[in-house]
């Protein structure tokens, strides 16, 4: 490696990497691209800000949805650091890529929030179904986003309702993942045993059961591409504050970009961080 | 029963009784008691009452001491009833009896809410150790709170620090159960599989390694008499949001009496409320 060039690296390095030094390399721009299979067994957190007036509202929501938004932290009003999920920790700088909601609709894409935090915001981390990766790779679940590169899971929204709270109202977001017939019961045991990480799946079968009419128009992820043989199931996805964000038209959400998710130090095999 | 003589209730007959039936006599002043052992099988809970301005902070604090306050449920502003925990229940009746703490002192004990209830006020529901008693009693521990009618557990401030969250702050505090050696690995087991009734103990043996010198000097419940042969044992308690409002001194906070708790319709058996 020459002086002063960052060494290039890898998915494969970084996910037998510790949480703190992916983070570092993200905040070193050493690493921009998304979050699969990163850091190994820890959990990967959807990240979502708000200003302060409106985060007892959203915390109510996560509270009244945890299938979606299953809350792993909360930091204090101008904090950009996890108190439990990473000590230190900067929300600014750690995530790859942000998207700053206004008004409801995605107004702009970053990959730094120093110039746009302000004291009256606050951040929410909650479970992502990324975590469950080194469980599934483990019991042999060969999901298409965890083997190619370009592959990731296709979510839409769904005609089931969240739990309003407060100015929070909207759709409940799904992830689609095509599971085969062989491996369905045991994609649903171990799924389930992670309520952290979205649980077990809310639907399995016809997508049109939960509003889903046409797999092929996505709202958010990768166009799906089923093979012969598989069961369509939908799990609760944290996209859902995304949605919420639009339905509600509140003034301003900033979530990390989707799929380019904030590496926790907490373990995907411990349930409860007390 | 004569006409217009509601007919007398005894804890055996409501420990059968679903929960709405329990809250009723409660509503009714049938039954004004503890409600140990009443509608087992299903949640008892710790409630806590702050005008919304202090409930996010309230809020982060039982997501930081999720030990001492795994929460169950939070209300609208003004709204007395548990969306996901009780729907259509009336927390302001539907609770024996209720503490008021005033600039951090035990104000008034009152027993019924009706009067007191303003449109600013948020009602949080947290686990309780009560809740256990139904998996307790069918796995064949016998804990004397479970068997003697006068008997319940003594509760310590602890030299553990909750973590802070806004304005509140403070020990936290510790209920006390002498185990029988012979059992002490099944009750840890046990009570590990239920992290929303406080989950497994946080510390046996010597009191004084948790800042307890004295098992007599008790801050709450009953003083213990153990037997020999037994460990003691201790859990994370939801009086730890009584001490918070005494070392916060907030100037409101309201809570129920100690093992006069609110009787919810989510079963123990289930794990999640998604």
């Amino acid at each position: 490696m020459m002086d002063g060039v960052p060494p290039v690296l890898d998915r494969e390095a970084l996910s037998r990497a510790p949480p703190h030094a992916v983070r570092e390399a993200i905040r070193e721009r050493r690493w921009t691209g998304n979050t699969k299979r990163l850091a190994l067994g820890f959990h990967q957190a959807n990240v979502t800000i708000v200003p302060e007036r409106h985060a007892f509202d959203f915390m109510r929501f996560c509270q009244r949805n945890p299938r979606s938004l299953p809350l792993l932290d909360v930091t204090d009003p101008g904090d950009p650091s996890p108190p439990i999920a990473a000590p230190g920790a900067d929300l600014r700088t750690d995530i790859p890529a942000f998207c700053i909601y206004r008004n409801g609709v995605l107004a702009e894409r970053v990959t730094d929030l120093s110039a746009v935090w302000r004291s009256d915001h606050v951040a929410f981390l909650t479970g992502c179904n990324l975590s469950m990766d080194q469980v599934l790779i483990e019991a042999g679940i060969a999901f298409p986003h965890l083997v190619r590169e370009d592959a990731f899971p296709a979510q839409y929204r769904s005609s089931l309702a969240a739990r309003a709270a407060g100015v929070f109202q909207g759709p409940v977001v799904l992830s689609y993942r095509p599971v085969p017939e062989a491996q369905l019961l045991r994609v649903i045991e171990l799924t389930s045993r992670f309520p952290l990480c979205h649980g077990g799946p809310v639907h399995i079968g016809d997508p049109s059961r939960v509003g889903i009419t046409d797999l092929a128009a996505i709202d958010w992820g990768r166009r799906p591409d089923p093979a012969p043989g598989t069961v369509p199931c939908f799990w609760a996805c944290g996209i859902t504050a995304q949605a919420a964000a639009e339905a509600s038209g509140i003034p301003e959400m900033i979530t990390h970009a989707p799929g380019h998710m904030f590496v926790t130090d907490l373990p995907v095999s411990d349930r409860s961080f007390g």
